[in-house]
């Protein structure tokens, strides 16, 4: 039983992990801060958690966070790297669900998210938490830098080809389309629901913060700089990441095996038979990404699809999967939702 | 552990039921079938459940159902009351979801059903599954009538005040709105999504099925004849279902403390604070009903909102609620999945 | 040919009056003013008005309004009481479709709209732009108070039964779901698209400012105050209102024939056939109001379903009707689009 | 003023060509058939149409078609094949909206459409009805096919590229999001709303209908056989196509003002300022296609964003721009309707 904080509980990654760590055997809710809701109750907010989360959201000045095992920044970018370093001096891990420590080039970081950076010296330090890549790296970290929602399903649907050498790594593409709750808990026009709803738009091709770190995990793998052209896409439904990718085929490869050997032993990732198409859905509300492979006409194009729950795979369930992993439970725990479908 | 089977699993209440009696700590599922599909898996109807139900359909002829403890009828009306005889026989107990045990008098479900009934004698023994209501019965039931989802929300809201013999039971009003899945999973025109979504209509005006059904629970708890306008609404929601009842006062009650005290001990039913309006996000995907009591402008007209998942308080998850009264497990065994919001 | 301006154009009832007078025979626009917006292009602000609308907002300061034969007032409640009367005085007539003018008790404005109100005089003078009550008074006012669109569905659901004083006027509920353009074009958290999709509430059921506009147009129409029960519900719908009326019958009469009469020679109210349900896409985009007329079981209470689009027949459509009666032009003028289904 | 007929009026191009032709000032309305629906009124099907067609369906045997001067096919693929030829012999011409007449190549439509073709002659004299390429030859066609709605958002984004022989034509990706009425209007599982709301998937990665038809058009342009790899997404949209296009640089160009100039004198294709993202309710209801050219951090590939609504310029709204030009019509004459936003 860990004692577990959370900075910035009224956004969407809050509210999740709120959801999934009321129901995990191994927690211990100690704080939930919030500035503008100090004294109110999380379910006077999130109207789901009534009578399973009793907390009230404590100002951040005053909160018992010191006294936790770990705390999670579900805040705004640029928070975190403020705030982190004096709570792992006091002896506390931290897991970043922001950007604030994902980049390790910090004047990219800077450039990108527009500000200068607070702790660079902790960047360094802070390990990517993408388990299917650093898991040994996550168990030991003190601090972890939570992926991105694009990212998590872009990097699950691309690294099996780059790890393995077969395609062309200058000019992969990928088409990705975002639930809305992918742009957070925001009251900003475009997420209207007289907006959003009943309209698709792409939006940020010239460039979307989430491309220097998908570039960054890809050209690791790959051992090189790799070359990505990435566009989001707004798409009217709350959760849910659908990345679709392309690959030019360099290495005639048995692609569907590559996929199902590397992720053979991974708890949250489905590689599905040949000729699937997963759905959104089928990973609602629940920390799974779901991969098919296909190769149209036979032509040298690959294409990936990779579906993850945004708030889930792609936030909260991906940074509760690192929690396990940080602190010896079973990586599984707390993570068994059945997704909710229809 | 009770072996338990599912009579027509290609539904939305049986999709459901598999969601929730995977997770379930006393269940093992021993058979789901399915005319149409016999023979496939059923994640590949159903993949949010690939992973996590291993199960095939299989042809209801030559199913293992009489080797279950427990077996659920998620098929149309007019299935289970030719099945259910045989298995009851075999010492199998049965819930059934659909419509064919719920009304006691018999010709007056075979009007409104349009066909003749084919075991008026079980209609007798069954119990009508609304456990605040039917608790006892329900522990030795043989065979259980599981409610609708439209009775299930308007008796919750509207029994405290009957119970209690302060209104004017003869001009309730349920104005009822509901998701989609209340049709269940039909290829019927007006469900179709370029039909149903961002559009608003009343259907079934004239006389809904529901009626008779709501009508005898609360006519048994005023002990008269009630009468009821039943106004049901087809909503662009996949699940939820929000009852606005409106009752006059005949006499004067605490009606907050009324509702509060009547279900104080009920572990699925929420009672708001005063002036609250609970919303159908913040029970989906869970087992719970939420009311609130309005009086407005302190008139005479009493103003009641109960919000249920049709599917889960609605169906399988009061189906639940019932089978473990039924098996002496822990009532809430299996059921307390937190809401999935947003 | 008219001059037209529009004062407070970047909310959902300017886009509207823009699409709906870009298509106007006898109009010309020339201003349309918003103080954050100024200088940039209308249709960088909505994209449908793209190569059809080629005017730019302008600071109000600076605009001709002063030039026009008519003014819009498409603005949050309490502008147009501060700006209207200098353009009457300038002999510009005026439309407000804001609340500042329809509510002849001032004190009871004031109570209800939070305000103390700047021009009690021009309340006195305003005339209640509904045209199916008011259409001669309409054609000669200066100043015309566009109704709301909640109070325009219930007033025409309601109206004929009323003014036939065939019901029990001290007891009528309106159980009404509108859509969230209703709430106007407003960065607030419920309507967000992540918090209004899939979901249904009521909300301010203990009283929403419609409440007294309603009130005061049926007792108009009774002679004598009414008592009104009045829901409304936010339903994840963009444009629609559904109004669920429910009216106890004091006097027998031919209800159907009653409605049709009385609506037999309004060129924007349609009546339908008995047994009919009416849905809100079937008047989508376009200025309409379809009604049907029901008596569930041959009861003593009637249940009415009027439906609007909300920003059509409910605002700005209505509003060009209105403009349509002051300038002697055919009331249909430019309201001739049909409903976009599906 | 000519009299023209629909075959097949029941689908949700048949229903938008009414809309459109209802409002038409140089057609009148003769006969819209469906075997389905004979003798019932057109309004009871599509009530938006209440008021304003006052047809009836008539049974196809019986009907006026050969009085026509034109007859739109609105049916399923194979239906036109058998029956236009009878039609043209007898002076009436005839537009296809399902994809009969669409690919040149029989053996390969016959291979794609899964049927022998009827009518392999007419397939040869048959005129591919997309005006921004073959105008002239539409002015003077007897048989038009008209385009399918992936094909057209999707050459219209590509042939200012492939005309200008700047692009990789081996290679070029075409990342397609349709809404649901894409699918036309039927009963088939993945079309409910309780399947199709709030989930995004692709289908047909292997390979869709509309990949030759797209191949046919695109080669064309080339001169020579060009290679795409083309993925169609189901989005939770009523209406509306975004077509997002990936093409290989090879020779440098001004990209943007090579679209300007290709398009700068077609009435329904709009090309936007640099960095600009079309949504698709822009073009909503309209006859419109919105187009935005992007370099993503000045790289070599180009990003295209195309939008339409797939019912109208996608199909119905297409048909009648053919329709104008058969009979020498104004191009745009029925077809100014604005955009409906929100």
């Amino acid at each position: 039983m860990i004692k577990v904080g959370i900075v910035g509980g009224t956004g969407y990654t809050g509210a999740e992990l709120l959801r999934l760590l009321a129901q995990h055997p191994n927690v211990e809710l100690l704080a939930i801060t919030s500035r503008g809701e100090a004294g109110s109750a999380v379910a006077d907010t999130f109207p789901n958690l009534r009578g399973r989360v009793a907390l009230k959201f404590t100002d951040p000045a005053q909160s018992t966070l010191p006294d936790c095992d770990l705390v999670f920044f579900a805040t705004p970018n640029g928070i975190a790297m403020k705030q982190a370093g004096a709570l792992l001096d006091a002896g506390v891990r931290v897991i970043d669900l922001a950007a604030d420590f994902r980049i390790k080039d910090v004047p990219l970081w800077e450039k990108w998210y527009g500000m200068p950076h607070a702790s660079p010296q902790l960047v360094a330090e802070a390990v990517y938490g993408l388990p299917e890549v650093n898991r040994e790296l996550i168990r030991n970290a003190r601090l972890v830098a939570n992926p991105g929602c694009y990212p998590t399903s872009t990097q699950l649907g691309l690294l099996p080809l780059i790890e393995a050498g077969c395609v062309d790594t200058a000019h992969l593409i990928a088409d990705v389309k975002s639930g809305v709750t992918g742009a957070g808990r925001k009251t900003e026009m475009p997420l209207l629901f007289a907006e959003a709803s009943d309209n698709f738009k792409a939006y940020k091709v010239a460039g979307h913060r989430h491309l220097p770190e998908i570039s960054q995990g890809l050209s690791l793998a790959a051992g090189h700089r790799i070359g990505l052209t990435f566009v989001p896409h707004l798409t009217p439904l709350i959760r849910g990441i659908h990345a679709t990718l392309y690959a030019r085929v360099t290495r005639e490869e048995d692609f569907q095996g590559l996929f199902e050997r590397r992720y053979a032993s991974e708890p949250f990732v489905d590689v599905l038979p040949p000729g699937s198409h997963p759905e959104t859905r089928s990973v609602r509300a629940a920390n799974i990404c779901r991969i098919a492979v296909h190769r149209p006409q036979n032509g040298d194009t690959l294409v990936i699809l990779s579906v993850i729950d945004n708030l889930v795979k792609g936030a909260a369930g991906q940074a509760v999967q690192n929690m396990n992993l940080m602190f010896g439970f079973d990586e599984c725990a707390g993570l068994s939702q059945i997704p909710v479908l229809p």
